[in-house]
């Protein structure tokens, strides 16, 4: 099971949506499919020009290891080492913060996953959850 | 004057709309700020996963460029080694054939480049451009 | 609004200027566009040859992030693994210390960033203010 | 014998200073010392945001192997896998096209090299000639 274009779109409207809710700053989102492939990402304006990246290292490291950003933390608080391992062994591509969220469908089969930045870690992954509830799969943050 | 997210949105619907149209295979479109920085982006279902690493190269070379894709690939046509030290340069981030379209005001100010893929490059080029005018922005193809 | 060549070289004698008038080390000046583009550059004579590439990671930190030198180094302080992802994410040019100085014109809209290194890493911030303040531009250091 | 950031500032506003005289397109000039390593760049504004890393490219790979731009053009002309092979070896850095012109004193020392790029590379390296020359040094362009 991988999201589609309709479904990644959902999922970035609603994640866009509540954070304009929330009042939090310009928010970018990317959607990945479950080999770590881009489907869809927005900015908002005001958002700084390297939020792609960061948005994507979330994303893209909760699907490579497996682990959403609140587990990679963890992981980095008690040994940094080995996420910089990671973070190297992916190209830079990792980054181990809330805000990357694993999307599962009902039956707990992978559908992809989300990266979002541009607030706060925690606001960033609490944005992220409403746009993957939103969009009907179950999030994994 | 940078494009916004709202005239990216335009540009990326109004591009797969023609594709559409056109009966071309699925395509995936990316909108980069003056600075080459992505904005958005769109993969429809069914286009292979690389897919946005080539439209990101083929927009990226041309605002790093200054060049659309078309006078990219006269250049590698007639001086191949150029552009190979071209993509070697941008981290092989230059992908030099029809697709990467440069976007203009009224006033002839960059406002970004659109990159788009899937189909013959051929093809890519002109949904390009018709999603750049459907925007009320010029296309330099 | 993005920094023109005039300006960057205003920005750069001027912070050479300040930096001459408080008896600093040789200094490297780099000014970069909104979308983290290099300018202009300067090296005084008896900078290290790296000086360059660590007066360009300042400030191209700076505009990636949106976050000057001051605020990066309290993250880095706090949370060490997530600059060092930073860096990995942005192929090694972030250095995460005071001297990545942010310009803005009156209305508050980015005109690119300022990057000084040569000296402690707050005398270089010192010196990039002075000079981003003589061009008539706000500085976030 | 090395180039000084006050000799540097004289080939750069020298080789703009002919670029308008002949009516070229916005010029990207770089200076770096014997050891390739940069003193001073100017991008004139209405220049692409890669302009930076071409003009560095150009005079990087004249001085890391000893040979000018037309040389090197001469050689991929004739080998074109063989500077394909520089560019992988010096990791994308070299451009080998005229406009990358080493620079000597009057006893033949190598004193740095300047890059220029932005109108075709034969214009390019009319523009760095006048440059060198103009800060009293030898051009072998």
């Amino acid at each position: 099971m991988s999201i589609g274009l309709k479904k990644a779109r959902a999922v970035i409207r609603a994640t866009l949506s509540k954070g304009r809710e929330m009042g939090l700053s310009p928010l970018s989102v990317v959607v990945l499919d479950p080999g770590g492939h881009v489907v869809a990402f927005e900015r908002e304006d005001g958002a700084a020009p390297g939020r792609f990246a960061i948005a994507h290292g979330k994303a893209f490291g909760a699907v490579m290891l497996g682990m959403p950003g609140s587990a990679q933390m963890a992981r980095a608080e008690g040994q940094a080492y080995f996420m910089g391992a990671m973070n190297g062994l992916f190209g830079g591509q990792v980054v181990p913060v809330p805000g990357g969220v694993l999307m599962r469908d009902g039956r707990g089969r992978l559908a992809g996953a989300v990266g979002v930045t541009g607030d706060t870690s925690e606001n960033d992954a609490e944005a992220a959850v409403a746009g993957v509830e939103a969009a009907k799969l179950v999030a994994e943050a």
